[in-house]
């Protein structure tokens, strides 16, 4: 029986629009989704990169101007992926022409675009899913669902670190195509939009709301040459960010990012410690979850390494046999698959524009506290 | 500028079938090869199965003779993914088509097989490879060059594992679709021609070829119900194997592989220690090469975890970036990558029939000194 | 050749006097130190476990009052290993009586008692040592080598854990014999002076003092049994803390220690990260120390663990050979080794009295900071 | 109250020596064992050397000839350090004079040797002890009880290596006091009988007696300079050995020893594959134990690494604390004690002369069976 066709436009030919292209062409081949994802459109305002990128991913039509792009009627979903610094006027856009959308992070530059965005999405009443894809980790699934069975307990503490170390060389420029993420104007901020915004996402979805938190942030490399260009500009962006936080539950969170850890290539971690039993996660050894079971018995008790590639793990029944790993971009096939679905049930199974505000608004009172140098409470979503 | 097509023909729809099927989708998106793979025809005796699978993944047409779909004019590439004791057939009949073929591991039922099957191939003087996919792991990959510029010096000695367990309980049946590979009539061995010709690939590949073996193997469970039925039979592969080996340079040799290692899913692990240094690893942490370099200063000396994601590790600059791993479809990939851009140079850079039957001929020897309980001298391909 | 003896004299008969007897009984023979401590007075106000421990550790004496034991003239060294509210009175003494001190840390209730003790140290002019035992891990004194020798270059980052599980069970008492450190009048802080003291002692040592600190502290479990009755009281003591740090240097540092994060018995962690490498360490597993070199040619480039177990290793050359690790007990004697060292040449070995005024004013800053929850600027010792 | 005391006289002052000297020194310190040994008498040929260890060691007299030690009425323990080739000599001379005796492992040259020296001890009817210490690691120990619950059910694999690579260079000379364990007229055999012979005796202490075996070894470095000469002799020892082999109840076991691995200094690893589950242990990170326990939820199920440092883990209530690990002279304290405990109550808790013997005979059977390349039966010792 034929499925339902989902006609799909996305604009940005970057990095993260080869990961979705890559997750439509992939998403029903491996996974009974209720649409049919079209790769009908691509968008990209330098219009030999779309050509190229359009044919190289099969995606049958082309454009350079995103405005007539959302403009057509035969598109239902527009899928994000250009910097930051236009995610505002593009999703006001499409939330005017009633389109169903799916944002790269981060939501926005900051908070208040953040709500202005999610007032005119909730008003247009389409569904909206921001790609945190970390999520969709099988390991970090496994850890939701086992803090989510009550299998910790009351939870103690939450430690993310997010260390990486591209930016250690002073020649490294800032800006320009590849490094806009180096740049204030477009990205918003630095480690702290980029890196922290996936740590509070997880931490957030897994153990609700933090009330206050309290940060330092650090720009260790003060000058670069602007891409393309020889003359060194100062950075504004934060190369480095720590906090502090406390949950509203009353757990205590810890939280650090970097661009500066030699030797740490995307070592996104997190671990919960509760009162039966802990978690530990490295996505850098993705598809294994550490877990600590409190109730063993006492001789044989340990850290448990749960090589989550087995059927029964999230995910995994859609992909190869146990010991067969994934890899990163099946994060992304399996955090569309589960939006499919949800267009599908109508049941939400993705963060959607609401719950990015929230990390938005978390990013916003890290900077400012930062700013400030005091502890800042953390507003609603 | 388009590139040069290639139609595939490809026969079986089972689980190698499919690995392969994601790699003709995908190689062109990643690789720069020199020819387009065209998914042309997909062939499998169960009608139904083959039509499901193949407009699942884009092939142009069905077919559920492969006699017929050999016979085809149109088809340049002969994908064999069937299972073993079909093997030399459809390749005599690919030979003798003319067609390229690419055959998934092992060659042959035995030895006798697989040199007819060479004989044939030789002779029709077309290109062969056979999918020996670990030497594709990018680790793996490293390792090899690694051993090639010498870095290790003198080999004295290579230990190889492969374990699984998926067969410890009595309950699980043999035969039949899903576990022809516990049937000998159909698999030719058991843990020998399934799992061990990897690891004696991957040995030969990087040290040379071996002179002697003496082999020990068991089949725990003696007797299991037909797949299908409820009578039990007696079980004729071998559950396990371990072997020693002396290699034609003089380094030493031990392997082992079973089904019976509970816990572990797919642990192909090889060490190969040199005079100058070594290497270790581990399927189960794929992306990772240990590397102990002697010539370190002696108090900062250790053994070296090697994430192999970086641009300048094998095959990694067409994947994402570092920190961003890939998983077991990707070691697929890499393959066929390597085997298109074979095609277009002339250059041999994969597996060939020839190599698989010197594969095979180690595991005849190993499988006849098991049972004559002595050492056995390996012939040569 | 007969060593000049030196008489000791240890208050304290608790786990840290066994290790510190432990460490008098083993030190000069594994080590060729110029004194030969003799194990003259134990002293406890508990007599019968005064005279039992004595006479399994073989000490020459008993006391049961300590002043008595600082008033012999044939005592040269009073190693304090009681509670920490006795530090400051018993050190008073001592420098009245002209002893050589060798104290168990934390160093005293607070830095104001700290204050006092060294200006009375100082003016006695004697020998102190206070036991941070953690400098004294080979993998720790490595790592202290390889920043000194600046193959890490600028410091960009430190961060430190010190967690523990074993409060998490509300049964536990507090106070008593065992569980002092659990009653704030006793130990004057909870897992701040206990563990992060060390944190703090090994961060100092290694890259230089902090600036500022910004912390937060946590009782989890608000209430407690007192030992010994069954009348629940307040619980007075930090269960857990963390602080975020700017180093004088510019480096950035995060600390967290707790007693409930549950499978983590002794982990003491740090990592360095610094422009041409980094160093990781867990207490754990001692005797491993992970450095990255990004001096490496980028393809073998890798994490090496560095087992410390060569004899060019710190203090290995004193123990067994490669392969033969050391304990937990083992980092005292060479604490003491260097100690006796320093003794006989004059040339500082340890951390002194005013060393351990520097971490104790940290302590006293993050205690501070959490309860006005604020930036606190550490002060100089 | 006084124990009895037990009077020992250790006959050689070598590496082994010296642990067993602190044995003696600690053990009554840490353990509460019915004898209290003292350190009556050290023997060595060498008379200045004895001189200095004893007086470093506390031994109370110095003997050169051990034939007077052995003759003493006083000496109620010989303790046998001394090269192999002379243990048949002492051992005899000590049966015949009826000492108590305590062995530095292998028992013999030979398994006729050994014979001979069981048969003389059994008669004297006095007990005996060998050495085997790293049956006395906490994590060894705790596999045994493992094991011995049967938690692994049917054993199917038992796998070791003893890896180490300290005579890599062809400049490492032989013989002479330090390096006498590389040549054959000393030592008997190489890797065999020191690093294979603690292999065999682990295995067959865990799970029974082997049936047969078949071996290859091998010698890398044909001829090396005589200690303290200059002349290159041919090198008698084997460097290398691996062994297959069948267990009585049917398990396969795989054995390899090696002084040419480069980078691993002590890696004497099991790994013990049943029906229920599994187990896995490596000497250089000795106080971890792997277990997996197949009757774990299949979500959470994973190796559980066990840091044996619990109270409830063999010998460790009576060390430190959880976190606070033991090292290498820990696990001959620990076997110091099971032996001194045996002597009071009668119960046997140590390998004695014909369980060493028992490891004599595989490991003869290994060297014979490298020698005809043809399996051998194993003789019942």
């Amino acid at each position: 029986m034929a499925k339902k066709k989902l006609n799909i436009g996305l604009i940005g030919c970057g990095f993260m629009g080869k990961a979705h292209s890559n997750a439509y062409l992939k998403v029903g081949k491996f996974f009974d989704v209720p649409f049919e994802p079209v790769m009908k459109v691509i968008c990209d305002s330098n219009a030999e990169k779309a050509k190229c990128f359009g044919d190289n991913w099969g995606w049958q039509e082309v454009e350079t101007d995103w405005r007539k792009m959302v403009a057509r009627k035969d598109i239902d979903v527009v899928d994000i992926c250009t910097p930051n610094n236009t995610h505002r006027e593009i999703s006001l856009a499409c939330a005017a022409a009633g389109k169903i959308m799916a944002m790269e992070k981060p939501l926005a530059m900051d908070a208040g675009e953040g709500r202005e965005m999610v007032t005119a999405a909730e008003k247009a009443g389409k569904p909206t899913m921001v790609w945190f894809n970390y999520r969709r980790v099988p390991a970090a699934s496994l850890a939701k669902q086992i803090i989510d069975e009550g299998k910790l307990g009351r939870i103690f503490h939450y430690r993310a670190k997010y260390l990486q170390d591209y930016t250690i060389s002073p020649d490294v420029p800032q800006g320009g195509d590849a490094l806009w993420r180096l740049d204030a104007k477009v990205a918003g901020s630095g480690v702290t939009g980029d890196l922290l915004a996936h740590s509070i996402d997880m931490a957030t979805w897994f153990i609700g709301p933090m009330a206050r938190v309290c940060a330092m942030t650090e720009t260790f490399i003060k000058e670069r040459v602007m891409a393309g260009g020889d003359k060194k500009m100062p950075v504004t962006i934060d190369d480095a960010c720590a906090f502090l936080a406390r949950f509203e539950n009353g757990a205590l969170g810890t939280f650090e990012s970097t661009r500066y850890a030699c030797g740490r290539k995307n070592q996104n971690t997190f671990e919960v410690n509760g009162e039966y039993g802990s978690l530990a996660f490295d996505l850098e050894t993705a598809h294994e979850l550490e877990y600590f079971n409190h109730a063993d018995p006492i001789s044989v008790r340990g850290w448990r390494t749960i090589q989550t590639w087995d059927s029964k793990h999230p995910y995994m029944k859609n992909w190869w046999v146990p010991g067969c790993g994934i890899g990163y971009e099946h994060w992304h096939i399996n955090a569309l698959a589960d939006f499919l679905e949800s267009l599908g049930s109508g049941k939400k199974l993705c963060p959607d524009f609401r719950d990015a505000l929230g990390t938005q608004i978390v990013c916003d009172a890290v900077l400012e506290s930062a700013k400030k140098e005091k502890w800042i409470a953390v507003a609603k979503p």
